[in-house]
């Protein structure tokens, strides 16, 4: 099969249309390197874009925007809800095809350390690409923002950078390069009107309260149809997958009378997850990945 | 999304490797087409050729492995146990993605409407694409083989060809050109050993005994393993989905006591009936194609 690396780079500017298409004009222009899209958000003033390729695709194209972004942004002039470190602010890879996360862990380290070399730009790598246990979530790499990070580094031993110069891009700010799973949002309906049952079942699901490792749950009414939902982002759907999840969630829910009535995926899910919860339900035996036939047209 | 065609034409050649390569051959010439594979048995002393396009790529390389093989196969030399009617003996044609089944019968006909004009083979419409209600049936097309066909052609009115000439090709015979559905091999193990058991339930959801429109059912014995299978053709994934098929045998065997202890897809099956699986037993509300991933990557 091809490998097929998803990369999705998120950068602080969600306002001025020139500034996206410049960026994304730079995913197009590498070749085996597909854009999927951008998804701009004024509020936050940041803009999520999404490409796919091969490893040595995505390390060209991730290195390009960042490039691109530190010409066109500048953090000082930045105002938006959503924290920032900087002008490109993640670089996420993550493993789809042919590829394990451990070649995104390298890709990761080789976009970093072109950016501090060549750009001069701070790097720190995060979550599966992390090299400090607290540098694996995302939020303690990120904390003070480009403001804090400016006065930090140099200084603070702990927030020495992985790649690039002792001290942050006076314009550009630092960046966070990484590697983690697709995440799946996932949220499950359940037929009552008792908001404190989907509560209740979010704590039994979620690992912050002793439930799968790698579900975050939280309940809420859905108030026009009279019902609630269990919302979700499932983390890493290989270790704790959705029908798991959702077997659990439906068990919980008869324990009040209270039936599953539906479920909706939001965005993108991995056609393994469906493949592999497909597998489970109809009870499979030896099924090959190899068998769809869509993975023999693209391999 | 990219339009997909999958061909899969039967070739009455299983033993000579060079005539095989010869005819894969121009599949791989083709742009726009991908050859899959060819499965050649030597018992039935035919092959099995698989590849994916385009519409106008499969009409060109199917047209080129039909031309190749008249050139290579003589079927008055022919033995095998496999029914048969000519050097190239079907070729069908399976919406896969982005064609519907009718522009998959409109590949047929001008692949059909070529191979009668240019290579003076007759040419007989089959399943979806039949022009009579007893030709959507091969086995009807066939009957008589190679040999029988040759004295009823230009006699017989109800043995005239769609396309081509009224008198059989002297070594090339005739071809049988059509659209159909994938076909899913699919089989149900049940924790018994009483072989009854999955011959009543086969009965009971084969359409030929009152069961599902496009299931094909029989009861065997595994006898290796101690348990039994209900072993199905499911000719139309769409109207007679798997997960009702499985779930009807499911019920059926509790009426006996007995438990699904597995299932088995034998070959290959296409993304959208393990997909729908998975929104049918996840209860999906809204599900998009568009949200798996691959679908994005491989528009």
């Amino acid at each position: 099969m091809a490998e097929i690396v998803w990369c999705v780079p998120n950068f602080s500017e969600g306002r001025r249309k020139d500034v996206i298409d410049r960026i994304t004009a730079e995913v197009s222009a590498v070749e085996g390197v597909k854009l999927l899209g951008a998804d701009p958000d004024p509020d936050h003033n940041r803009v999520v874009v999404s490409f796919t390729g091969t490893r040595k695709g995505v390390v060209e194209a991730a290195f390009r925007t960042v490039a691109r972004a530190r010409e066109l942004i500048d953090l000082n002039e930045h105002e938006g809800e959503h924290p920032r470190m900087g002008a490109t602010d993640v670089v996420p890879f993550v493993p789809v095809q042919g590829v394990t996360m451990n070649d995104c862990v390298e890709v990761a380290k080789e976009v970093g350390e072109r950016i501090g070399n060549e750009l001069d730009i701070p790097v720190y790598l995060y979550e599966k690409a992390a090299t400090r246990p607290e540098r694996e979530n995302l939020a303690n790499v990120r904390k003070g923002q480009f403001e804090g990070l400016r006065e930090l580094i140099g200084k603070d031993p702990d927030r020495a950078p992985d790649y690039g110069p002792d001290h942050i891009h006076p314009t550009a700010g630092s960046v966070a390069v990484g590697a983690r799973m697709p995440l799946i949002a996932y949220n499950v309906n359940l037929g009552t009107d008792d908001v404190n049952i989907a509560k209740t079942i979010a704590k039994s699901v979620r690992h912050l309260s002793g439930g799968y490792r790698h579900v975050k749950a939280m309940g809420f009414k859905i108030k026009e149809r009279g019902i609630v939902q269990v919302s979700m982002n499932l983390v890493n759907y290989k270790q704790s997958p959705i029908f798991r999840v959702q077997e659990t969630i439906r068990r919980e829910a008869a324990r009040y009378g209270v039936t599953v009535v539906g479920a909706e995926v939001v965005g993108l899910v991995p056609m393994e997850a469906l493949v592999e919860t497909a597998k489970w339900y109809l009870q499979l035996e030896d099924f090959q990945d190899e068998q769809v036939l869509e993975n023999r047209i693209w391999e």
